[in-house]
């Protein structure tokens, strides 16, 4: 069935998502990632994504564009048995083959009405129809079999639109329709505290091994960097020339974000751990109840939002708060010792600022955050301010410091924190 | 500067989506979808979504390509500062134009480095830099402007990729560019508590006036549905036979989330409100705080994690947590009423549940989750299952739950309760 003409190594693929809900943003697509990622992982790439609407023609003149440009184009949705389905049909006239009823596609919907004790449709029957000669791989999760059909020079396999059809059934058919792609190597690491345009500018000046590209994907507040290249080593030593210049913003490797980190070492050191917030509201605690196996690290949190519940639940003095203000490195500090005391945990965390959009004064405008933590070593403040951040932003920066404060206490080294965005001062309280 | 050649109504526009992140699925493409919204919204229709990598050269074929299609391209990302950002050139090349510093977009760069008390750099220069003539849109969050250029017969429309500057700024620079659409008249409500599909069938079953669509936004856990239509009348009528038809699932009016509505009713009636969570970590009170105005509402909260923390802090017995077990009826009355007490506040809402993926027992599977609101005048336990959800949709589905159960305590009505996809029962403690 396969063409001969030559193909490109590596094989580059255009992949088709059918489905107004897609382009009325009904429905977020996940299918074209899936689809990319697989294929960044076995060496072939995802050379473009076209979605389109439902509707007549469009398939069939977008695959029969594609065609010029590709040779294996992916098509996801539009395989089901009612009217707006029209995939099937567009890709035997783009393929230039007619339909056919496949007979273990027939034979595997008929059996699946049996076993549910019911006549088989006509209109699901439809859903055995594909272009002669294509290659129909049984699907074990739908209803709908992917297929695959042979054009002039050109190869379109068809998936169900449903995303967990999809995930199951794309590594098994993609492996037998696409031969074996390019091997390249990728390392990434995650960094938090410094602003992508800034990481990027020491990058650029390193002398990195030729052949070896870096990649950006920001998720504020963290920023993934990635180095990949056709040569381990050139990979490997790119990695570490990042991880030397960037070590002050660079999450341990394997951590996603700087909460995981916090719950990998506190789980290492065999730690506990309390919070204490104001602002963050809970932030805090949340990113770290976020990683399954929390439970062997939290202890317990507050949210301590009204002064009288600083000074009633974490034993802040109440003339601490009317001399320096909620918002201050004295009643963080007491945050974060109190807390570490009633909790009777090994480390504590606290966070007091102001969010905004009111609530900021001369001394602390909106964006200012004090956070402190309390080990049995000692008890050490960050001044912060978070400059140009909305409300959300603003607390998610606060609670993102707040992680990279705990990762910093459990070794005891706070000294990548002064590099850290928006500190503005550590001090270390006896 | 706009072409005199007829352009089609509704405008049919082309979205171009750039970055490597998206093809090789590191990332979902969220923009194209909130683009595609708006344009529903708005009358005008997406036609096609294109999605490709940062490669030399793609963008400025690509445009091109669609240009022979499409009246109007909108792209998203690769406007940053970095190498690999090369949109900027892309569309330079593109409309036929050289690359200059927009004045404005340069002045704005420059005020925003002396606010932060640092140099501009030359690579952050790089985003004040649009194709001559090009109408720049100040972004008020981020540092890339959109902006706007016109090719021959042709415009393409410019914003940044990272998803909040996309939607803030989309709306307002759509608008000024594209022509109106169709117009027509929408109403939308947030639902919460029941699933897309199901909502969709009962309103499927409604005879709505002719010529009202509705429209489907899901945003787990709400669908925000919106009716649309030429006449304002028909679309009133639509509304209002919605909201009998799904009353028990409609938030109030204006209200995008539970929490906001939690925070509206609640300051409404003067009420002050805590929190006490343990499989939810913070998720309950982050909420509330999320909404400014939170500091009249909020008093306290407390993540009691460990089962010592519920004893201590709140008041739980430590029986009822031996022969019950943590995650239980019993257990979660107490957190509630033991928040209240110790908070002396009007209503505290409890949550207590097995978040998974370890941690399922028989009588407890991951998913089951217990919720309770005490207030003077009752104390109201929704024993709760979600099937299906991993442990981040979990604990956000339980964290809705308890914002519904507090706006239904302000009423001291929970009937609707009954109707809420995943909750079992409800009981009433004296």
């Amino acid at each position: 069935m396969s063409t001969q003409i030559p193909r490109p190594t590596p094989p580059r693929i255009a992949v088709v998502c059918i489905g107004d809900e897609l382009v009325e943003g009904r429905t977020i697509d996940t299918n074209s990632g899936a689809i990319g990622a697989l294929a960044v992982a076995s060496g072939w790439k995802v050379a473009e994504i076209v979605t389109i609407p439902d509707e007549p023609g469009l398939v069939e003149s977008t695959v029969e564009r594609l065609a010029e440009r590709h040779d294996w184009i992916v098509t996801t949705g539009g395989l089901g048995p009612t009217e707006d389905d029209r995939t099937r049909a567009a890709i035997a006239a783009a393929v230039g083959r007619p339909l056919r009823a496949d007979a273990g596609a027939e034979a595997r919907l008929r059996a699946r009405a049996a076993a549910r004790g019911v006549e088989v449709t006509a209109l699901s029957l439809r859903q055995s129809l594909v272009p002669r000669g294509a290659r129909v791989y049984a699907s074990e999760v739908g209803t709908a079999d992917p297929f695959a059909a042979d054009g002039d020079g050109f190869t379109v396999i068809c998936f169900p639109g449903v995303p967990r059809e999809l995930r199951a059934l794309a590594p098994v058919v993609l492996r037998a329709e696409l031969p074996a792609g390019d091997v390249r190597h990728r390392l990434e690491a995650v960094y938090l505290g410094e602003r992508e345009s800034l990481l990027s500018e020491r990058i650029e000046a390193l002398r990195l091994p030729t052949g070896v590209g870096v990649t950006y994907a920001p998720s504020s507040p963290t920023v993934t960097i990635g180095v990949v290249g056709p040569d381990l080593g050139d990979v490997e030593r790119a990695d570490a020339q990042l991880a030397t210049a960037l070590a002050a913003w660079r999450l341990p490797l394997g951590a996603k974000t700087a909460a995981e980190a916090v719950v990998t070492a506190f789980t290492a050191r065999g730690w506990t751990l309390a919070t204490a917030e104001s602002c963050s509201g809970g932030l805090v605690a949340a990113g770290i109840v976020d990683i399954a196996g929390a439970s062997a690290v939290l202890d317990r949190g507050w949210i301590t939002y009204a002064n009288s519940a600083k000074v009633d639940e974490l034993g802040v003095a109440a003339d601490a708060i009317a001399v320096h203000g909620a918002v201050s490195a004295v009643v963080a500090a007491q945050m974060a010792a109190g807390a570490r005391r009633v909790a009777g945990v090994d480390a504590a965390v606290s966070v007091t600022g102001v969010a905004g959009p009111g609530g900021g004064t001369a001394v602390s405008p909106v964006g200012t955050v004090f956070l402190a933590v309390a080990t049995e070593r000692s008890c050490v403040v960050a001044d912060a301010r978070f400059v140009g951040l909305d409300r959300q932003q603003f607390r998610a920066a606060s609670a993102a410091l707040a992680h990279r404060l705990l990762l910093a206490a459990v070794g005891g080294d706070y000294d990548a924190l002064r590099s850290y965005r928006g500190v503005r001062e550590l001090h270390f309280v006896p």
